[in-house]
């Protein structure tokens, strides 16, 4: 999505999309210089805001006070950071969409300590809304991305692995924050269970889409100008769909068995990449994206004809077709 | 505090902490393998469990429904055992009280999620409380246990620091766990706000205490069996109140300035440590020490006279006595 169609798709919401970042200023605010120098650099933007921006979206099914959903969007924006910074320090990556990781610039024991810090204050943020079950949803939310997280450092090297550990994972990791963000935005605005659910599960199916789409994005293009490298997550012994795909057609000699084996050999890199870049695996992957996105968009059949459910169905197209 | 006397100073609360430990083995079952494994092993018992104790005792000035605080006192105990994993992952600390750490054992990628998923679990075990003021103060005590263990980051190997950056350092990293754990145990009973504001400097009295007695015993006795070396704190370049007095009594030429300009020269080390060991020191520090407890017992002035009453004015007295 260029900045202008952003913009428009998220035209419905933007005014409370504003008050969110305010929220998230106001957390990068605390009285410890230190901490609120190094707040201030992880809530600057750093991306599309998607998450908050759904979870205001499906809050505008029904009228309501905004200042709770805008609360909880601001909340599932710092879990989403949270999340990041520890991700970052685990795999002691040294940049991320082009800026320096805090651990990289501040040390690990740091990051470690930040990330705590800002999960805490997603917590105090989602308390406000007063609603004990959103409150309890995002804990679980928490435990979920540490599961999915965990699952994929157990499973590293493993070429075993199938397509049902890779969704389970990437449930955990992924989809789990993009579920709840909606699911709380349906809950606080006072729809039915109904709806909730469908909220839900339009999250989840668009969070599965959005990160099988990255795992793709990974083989795909020559090396962009932020120096990512193609097949990054073979490297790190990371396997996902393109390569589970590449290892179903030829469960035998294949190269990722190889990879795995001998870490580090560039070769075997090379021809597993290679494996998992063949214009029919890339398809079959995508197709897999398509199914969720598919069943994102179902879930918004039924819903009222209101200027947000356009948004949510131009952001699942968006899923899709993005490329980083 | 022998076991014996544990079990009798427990006492008024034994069963609540049967149930509560209960809880935590709850938590360490959850569906995946490897997380269950790590969880059982983190979860199993490795100390006196006095947060928990102390919880359950705060809330016993008041018939109320044990269910209740049993499970905050596990979510207490949950809060302590997270923030431990975080801080041997930063230090990379091998054992801690003769076991080894995560970290060491799993290495660090792990023992950042796992210590996420424990957060994580006792914000989860606090929503079943029921009260948002709860569940909103288990929020911030994580905020304050990152904020102070940053502080102790940050401030490492600079000798200026002073007792008011350390108390507000230990506030944090210490205080505000014991406090949150009798602030809530007697919120959740029921109480006055008046009787809430006793507990509450109760235990974050105590917490003082408790972390100030931590530090002078890291400067006494000889190498102990579980091989904690004697001065860890200074060599770490972490200033203590022990050392910080050391400091207030020679201002110039002194040993931690010299270690802290050249860590890990091991002549300016034994000179610092010498310094910080004199008996005046040490007294000067438990005096401070005293203080905390003072206020701890003055706190519980005018409580009713019940069996708990008794077992925390117990605990407080033996802060002071313990040897680790």
């Amino acid at each position: 999505m260029t900045d202008l169609r952003v913009a428009e798709v998220y035209g419905p919401v933007r005014e409370s999309l504003d008050r969110m970042e305010q929220n998230l200023l106001g957390v990068a605010s605390p009285r410890f210089p230190f901490l609120a120098d190094v707040l201030g650099y992880v809530v600057e933007s750093r991306g599309k805001r998607i998450r908050p921006a759904i979870a205001l979206l499906a809050s505008r099914f029904s009228e309501h006070d905004y200042e709770v959903t805008e609360k909880m969007a601001a909340a599932v924006e710092l879990l989403h950071i949270a999340s990041l910074i520890h991700d970052d320090t685990s795999d002691e990556s040294e940049t991320r969409h082009g800026r320096a990781t805090l651990s990289s610039l501040w040390g690990r024991d740091m990051a470690i300590q930040v990330g705590d810090y800002v999960f805490a204050a997603a917590a105090a943020l989602v308390c406000e809304t007063g609603s004990i079950v959103v409150i309890r949803r995002f804990s679980e939310t928490i435990m979920d991305l540490a599961r999915g997280q965990l699952h994929e450092v157990v499973d590293t090297h493993d070429p075993s692995r199938t397509r049902e550990d890779y969704l389970d994972r990437i449930s955990g990791k992924t989809a789990s924050l993009f579920g709840v963000a909606a699911e709380a935005g349906a809950m606080l605005s006072g729809v039915s269970a109904d709806v909730v659910d469908s909220m839900r599960t339009y999250g989840r199916s668009l969070g599965l889409a959005f990160q099988i789409v990255d795992d793709i994005l990974d083989f795909e293009g020559a090396e962009d100008e932020v120096g990512k490298p193609i097949g990054r997550d073979l490297a790190n012994g990371v396997l996902t769909l393109p390569a589970i795909i590449a290892m179903e057609r030829s469960p035998n000699g294949n190269a990722v068995r190889d990879l795995f084996r001998d870490p580090g050999n560039e070769v075997y890199l090379q021809r597993a990449v290679a494996m998992a870049q063949v214009p029919a695996v890339i398809e079959d992957s995508y197709d897999v994206a398509r199914g969720y996105i598919q069943r994102a968009l179902d879930s918004l059949e039924g819903m009222p004809d209101v200027p947000a459910r356009d948004s949510l169905s131009e952001i699942a197209g968006y899923v899709l077709t993005r490329r980083k």
